[in-house]
Formats: C-alpha cells, structure tokens, sequence
C-alpha cells in the first residue's frame, strides 16, 4: 500500500455523473486502497449514490455546491461564471494543496481552460497539452496534443515532446523511449515549417531517449513511437479518425457474424477468444485525457464514459502521481538548449 | 459498350512494375471493352509481359523511353530531369490530346509535380488536390485533399469542396451530396481561421448539395458527409492514421481466433463471411487517388499494389472521364461568389 493520496472529483461531470462518479470512486477505492477522495457537487443528488457505498463514503468527503458546468458550455464562460462550479472547485482543490490531483468527466474546454487558469503552466511551458494513449502492435503509446491547442509552432511542438517523453519515462516506465514527431512524410523536408523546426531542436537536445524524427499517420497504431508529438488540430482529427475507424469494422464484423448460420455458430465458438479481443480494443481501457505542463494533475475522463472507466481514468491520475510526472518534466525541461529567453526560464 | 477512350500508362510506376502494370491493364481490358491503352517505359522489359497477352497487345501502343522516375525521387528534381521519363510521356500524351487519362502507381509528389506542370489547373483553381473514396457505416465518401498541399487557405479549402462536390455528383452518382470540412469540433468557432472563412464562403454560395459545416474525425467513417473537405497535411494524417487502425484491428483478429482450438474451429466456420469482409475492406477496392482540378484526368495508384488494385484504379479513370468530372468542376466554379476577381475567373 502507497502514500495516502487524495483525489479531487467533480461529481457532476459526465452523461452519467453523478451515479458513474460515485461507482467509479467506489471500483477505484478497491484498487487502490490508500486513496481518499474529495467530492464536489450537489449533497443531494450525490449522497443518494454515495450513502449506499459504505466504505466509499468513509473515503469521501463530500463538499456542496450548487452549480455545475454544462457539456455545452463555451471554455470562456464557463471560465468567468463556473467559480463556484463543482469542476472549478476540484481544481482549487488542488491548487490549495487539498488535493493531489483532479479527475472530471465534464467539458474538455472548459477543464482545461480552467486547470490552466487556476493551477497555471509550468515555468518555460507556455501551453499545457492533452495526451492520451493508444493501443498499438507492440502495447501502447502516448500521443499529445489532442486538441487543447488548435495551432501550434515549434516551441509548442517540443514542450509536447519534453512533455510525452517525461510521460513514458515514469508512468510507461520506459527508460529510453522513442519519439517523433507527426509529419506527412519522414524526409527533412516534409510539412510544415514548425514541424522542421521543432525537429532542428530536438534533434540538438539532451533529451533521454530516442529522437526518430518526424512519423506518419500509420505509425501510430504500428507503435513505431512511444511517444508520438503533434499539434492539437492533428491530433484530434487523428484520434477521432482512428475511433471511427475501429468502430466502423467493428460494425461490418457484427453484420459478418450475423450474415449466415455458420458465421453464427462460428461466432458463438470464437466467443471466448472475441471477448479477449474486445477487452484488447475496449475504449474504457483507454479512457482518461492527461493534461500535461500544468502545476498539477489533472486527468479528463470520457463524457460519455461508465463507472468502469472513470475507475481507469481516477487509475491514470493515481499513477501520475505515484511517478511524480510533473517533477521529471520540470527536470527534464532544462535539459534543453533553446538560446538564452527560454534556456534560463527552463533552467529555474 | 462505350465510346473508344484512350489511356496512358506509366508502366514503369509501382514497386511490381511493369509486370503488374501489364496484368492489371489486362484485367481492366477485360472489364472495359472500350479502352485502348498507350504504355511507356523501357520496351525490353515491358514486351516480355505484353507479348504474352495477345488481346491487351491488339488494344495496346507500347512507346519506348529508357527514362524512369525512382520513387525515391524529390519533386522538383523529378520534374527537372524526367522530361523523359515513362511518367513524364504519360501525362505529356494527355496533354497532347493523345489520351484522355493517365494512371501511373510511380511516385506521388513527381506525378502530381509533373501533371500540375504539364497538364495546368483548371481555370479559378489555384492548386489541384489529392482525392480518394473511404469506406463508411453507408458506403463510401470522398476526401480530399490527402497530401498534394500541406497549408491551405480558405480559397484552397472551397476550391476543394467544389472539386469534391462535383466528383460526388458525377463519379458517385449522387444529385446533391452532403459535404463538410473536417475540423475538431462541430461549433461555429472551432477550428482555424481559414475554416470559418472557408465555411462561410460555402454557406453563401449556389453550390449544389448539402453544406453540412464542420465535422470532426470520427465522421469519416460513419459516413456524416458524402464528401470530406480538408488541407493536405490534416487529410494525409488521416488517411494513414484509418489505414493503421484497420492493419492493428486485422492483426488482433488474426491473433485472436489463432489463440485456441475452438476459436479456430470458430473461423473455419465463419470462413466464407470472413472473406466477404475481407473484400469489403480490401484496400485494393478503394486504390485509386484521384488528382482534381487539372486540365486532365490523372489517377495514382498505390505503389504497393498488384494487378488488382491497378485495374481498380485504371477503372477510377474511366469512371472519371464517363463522367465528364473536368468540364462538372468547370461550370461549378461559375456558381461560387468569392469577389469580383476570383469570381471573373472562374466564369470564364
């Protein structure tokens, strides 16, 4: 059993919240037992969940508020008039040292837009990053941004790679991972003139691991890189795209088992195996968004997600807080020679 | 049977070639009575596959040139020193009037480089773009641009939309298809600028079809918009992000029903669906990038690929010009209302 540590939850964050936020704190409390949480959300709604889960409750400390940020919610609004929100007062939870970390499942803009403002980037980051990871042939790999920076330049792109690097080093426990950055092609010359910068940079640094240059769209799922850097335009498309990919022939394999008796009773002996292979791709297993280069933990939780996956997304903060994320990457920040502004920022 | 329709082939392009150049030729020979066929490429080597196909030989003027483009080959120095290249005579015999298409599985950059040079933009259209069918939940979309241009304006992205749109009209047969420009998020204010100018820009005109706005990733592949709009570097890392998702799903599959008897058992019986789904993912079924824009149909091929995919992307071509898809894209620019200058031209 490890450190007591607690987590700040926004309990009314999600489709589902605040049932799901309330199981899912309860499958995260048998994993872990030396967590205690700190709930934040309407006492009614929330207690009639969290009366029932005995030794949950005993964890918990619920706090009351009334208002709450909701899924449609534009980032800037939510900003001046979400202070008293549940999701805002998880993430001054952490900012006042009462928590270690924050998990909510609510708005993505409006989470970052504040974890940003209240818990502030790290001295030399300029933007936090969205990194998740991806199952790949060879396990899995971290991918940044995915979205919290629409149009990114090069020192963007390698405070990403600081970032993902010094993710994989201590929560993947890699000791030298690989990295690259996302690019239309692997020549020098390919893409974007940020991109090429980027990699001038990272190329000359004295970065642990492996620089592999730029990658491309299909090696994501090949695992050709640990750690794979892009802007957050790029990186959403291609998670989504990836996404609907996987549940496109997810689909045509149903109508395949369904489209004869054999493949029925095909499918009926393969079940066993099926299943295995539908944990492998289960989108659960993967839920939980990283936000990277702030003063703090903060893990974002699928919207739409069940009680199994915030469990997982609660394991992600869990984890990046046992390997001191944020620590080795304000470390790994003045490894790099940027030219003076910045070097003496990072060297703090 | 149609009407006689000529088509230049690079015979040298692709990693099997000319071997695969002259099977798949033949396979498309089969399936298009109509079609006549101008190769080029060294006669020693292509000759010893032709001569053993005597009706493809009868439909078939075979031009000697020594020259070949490598697929290594940058553009620019493709473009200088390949004047005589079997890539170079196939697009120059287009633009001569001596074929009505060219279809070559050489080097992607070169081609287009080459076909832009030779063959021009139609009259409005500042630059050509990469186009290609997806499979979705409904059948198939097109996209473009997959890599032809990394930034792209907003001119660029409606030029794309219109390309796309007239494609869809003529080739996929739909009177008024719905089309959206990928972004990463649905919201008015998401995105680039040059997508919000882009959209509306395409709000306001007389286009035919359905302007959906903006989609995001996962629409793809379920078939949202009949045609994606995007800029080369976001479409690329797209299009190679699904065809990795699809390889890693495969792989699972492969693993999974080898991981016990009864999965085994399983697919055996489920066998002859399998191999429908197969087909219906086929990359083969969907090789064929199609250059919009030019004065002249230009079909790539996969580099990679077998007789198969060739023809498929030889009946690409054929599709294009039945369609009368150049002279579609022409008249529709004239309904675009951009200004008085790019307008002007494009009513030309």
């Amino acid at each position: 059993m490890g450190k007591a540590l607690t987590i700040a939850l926004d309990a009314m964050g999600g489709d589902a919240a605040p049932e799901m936020v309330v199981r899912g704190a309860n499958i995260a409390r048998e994993r872990f037992p030396e967590v205690r949480f700190l709930m934040f959300g309407r006492k009614a709604d929330v207690s009639q969940f969290l009366d029932r889960k005995k030794r949950l409750k005993e964890v918990t400390t619920l706090v009351h508020t009334d208002d709450v940020v909701s899924s449609k919610e534009k980032p800037s609004i939510a900003l001046r008039s979400g202070r008293n929100s549940s999701m805002r007062l998880a993430i001054n939870a952490v900012h006042a040292g009462e928590a270690d970390c924050v998990v909510s499942a609510g708005n993505t803009g409006a989470l970052m837009g504040m974890a940003k403002f209240v818990l502030k980037t790290l001295p030399g980051i300029n933007r936090p990053a969205i990194a998740s990871f991806f199952p790949t042939m060879h396990g899995e790999s971290v991918m940044l941004d995915l979205g919290a920076n629409v149009s990114c330049d090069a020192e963007n792109l390698v405070d990403f790679a600081v970032m993902g690097n010094a993710f994989a080093r201590s929560v993947l426990g890699l000791l030298q991972p690989s990295y690259g950055l996302l690019n239309v092609g692997s020549e020098d010359t390919k893409g974007h003139e940020s991109l090429q910068e980027a990699s001038n940079i990272l190329r000359g640094s004295a970065l642990p691991g492996e620089f592999l240059g730029f990658v491309e769209g299909d090696d994501i799922a090949k695992g050709t890189a640990d750690v794979i850097v892009t802007d957050g335009f790029t990186g959403n498309v291609a998670l989504k795209t990836a996404e609907g990919t996987a549940k496109l022939i997810n689909e045509y394999m149903r109508h395949t088992f369904r489209s004869s008796i054999l493949a029925s009773l095909g499918y009926l002996l393969a079940r066993p195996a099926m299943r295995k292979l539908r944990q492998r791709v289960d989108p659960r297993g993967y839920n939980g968004a990283m936000f990277l280069g702030l003063n703090g933990i903060a893990v974002k939780s699928h919207g739409g997600t069940d009680a199994l996956g915030f469990a997982n997304a609660i394991g992600v903060a869990v984890d990046m807080h046992r390997h001191g994320i944020t620590e080795k990457i304000r470390s790994d920040l003045a490894l790099l020679d940027r030219g003076p502004g910045k070097a003496q920022v990072a060297a703090v």
